[in-house]
């Protein structure tokens, strides 16, 4: 994901090779459209498209269509997501298009790339595994049997951003002096501007992936698409308690993103909400 | 300005002519490349290109190039600038581009045009009129007779704002239920999230104004092409005199752009830094 975004953003391109390459990438407007549709427009009002757990989560969803809070900070995203060309973007990062085995990590399914905000990858991957650690609950025996496994969700959430961060930094680190056009050499000159300019960046790219990662945990409540991690739980009231809870955390998550300063406060936010 | 940017943009425009529209534009990489470099680059480095009135401005364009305070936030600028097609914009939308007789009103040399963020055209035209304000008292024969013209430079400020957001929230009403797809009737149903969301888009759109107005402001004084308004003032100490004044308020614009809530406040400390 690092490598991804970094090569294909303005930090590594000339503005000659990232204009060509967005040109290139605008043709493949349909797909984006169904992302436009199912994420951030479907969820917000009434569609036949919408499904969620009936009749537990009737009133939650007729919530989300009814908060005008929430309407406002989706459409600053749908901007971004139409209007800001950052990166080539996989455009549908949720966890089942990777694949993994001890050796190696293959991304499938790259039929929604397009230019687009890195955030909406990173907010894919870090909601699917939000996702998860909400759905845990309703895979319970009622002991403590999913502890460990939550831990490991907290832990994977965690690292997923930190080592983003670490290793998108470093990349920028060896190619400052590159043929990257948005932070010039003869400008950010000096080591206090640089680290300051790479920190704003970064907690600008860590408020989009939460609000991004937000809105697709929304879709997956009471939009189009679910996640398997809820339809497996078979109880319906079961899987509606958990999948409130995920709901509301997004919720949370889309309007106070910005007050969130570090992954670890994500996590300590998620396990309040979860208790 | 209100009739060309609200219809190139996605209030009035399906994503599927926005995407066409943008990439038909992306081959006019030349001249964005032009304006990149003298407005977002060139000023804040070390160039071959940048002039100043020296020796009296050398302290001050120095301290432009030692701010990272800027740097920073013209970081984000030209981020902006080449990630974000918003809307088409004229792309050099100064003052000298207007044409007006009594009955009509032309904009020539289009050679900029390109799709990016709305307030660079915006705020291109404030910044030529600023300067021309902040230029009065280098024309002035020491008695109060420039004190008119600047009245009306201050109203033609406050109105080329007030007018155009009037405008554009007009036109926004007028299209709400046609094809424009950022804000879906279905889901900006009442009237009070509409209101919400206009003034949220408006106060997003007037904080990007100030700043690429600043922008403008700061490489028309340390920057390769100047303005008549300062270059005509013949006595070098009586102009740098008026630049340095110019120069101070675009880096307080830039830097505070986002505490301004009306176009009578800029106006108000544009006169505070001019006294």
């Amino acid at each position: 994901m690092s490598r991804t975004l970094f090569f294909t953003s303005l930090l590594y391109r000339s503005t000659t090779e990232h204009k060509r390459a967005i040109a290139e990438f605008c043709s493949n407007v349909k797909m984006c459209r169904l992302t436009e549709q199912v994420v951030f427009s479907d969820p917000y009002k009434i569609s036949q498209y919408n499904r969620w757990t009936a009749p537990y989560l009737d009133e939650d969803a007729e919530a989300v269509r009814q908060d005008n809070d929430l309407k406002l900070e989706i459409a600053e995203l749908k901007a971004k997501f139409c209007e800001r060309a950052q990166a080539l973007l996989h455009g549908d990062l949720h966890t089942s298009s990777v694949m993994v085995t001890r050796d190696s990590t293959r991304v499938i399914d790259p039929e929604f790339a397009f230019y687009g905000p890195m955030g909406f990858d990173i907010g894919a991957f870090l909601a699917n595994l939000i996702l998860a650690f909400f759905a845990q609950n309703g895979h319970s025996n009622g002991e403590d049997d999913r502890k460990a496994f939550k831990r490991y969700i907290c832990q994977t959430i965690e690292e997923t951003w930190s080592l983003f961060e670490q290793k998108f930094i470093a990349l920028w680190n060896e190619h400052r002096d590159g043929s990257g056009e948005a932070y010039l050499p003869g400008i950010y000159n000096n080591p206090k501007v640089l680290q300051l300019a790479q920190k704003k960046y970064m907690a600008d790219l860590f408020h989009d992936s939460l609000g991004f990662g937000a809105a697709k945990m929304i879709r997956r409540i009471v939009g189009v698409a679910h996640v398997e991690d809820f339809e497996s739980i078979s109880d319906p009231g079961k899987r509606a308690a958990c999948e409130r809870k995920a709901l509301d955390f997004a919720k949370l998550l889309l309007k106070n993103r910005r007050s969130f300063v570090q992954i670890g406060g994500v996590v300590r936010a998620m396990r309040q909400v979860e208790e």
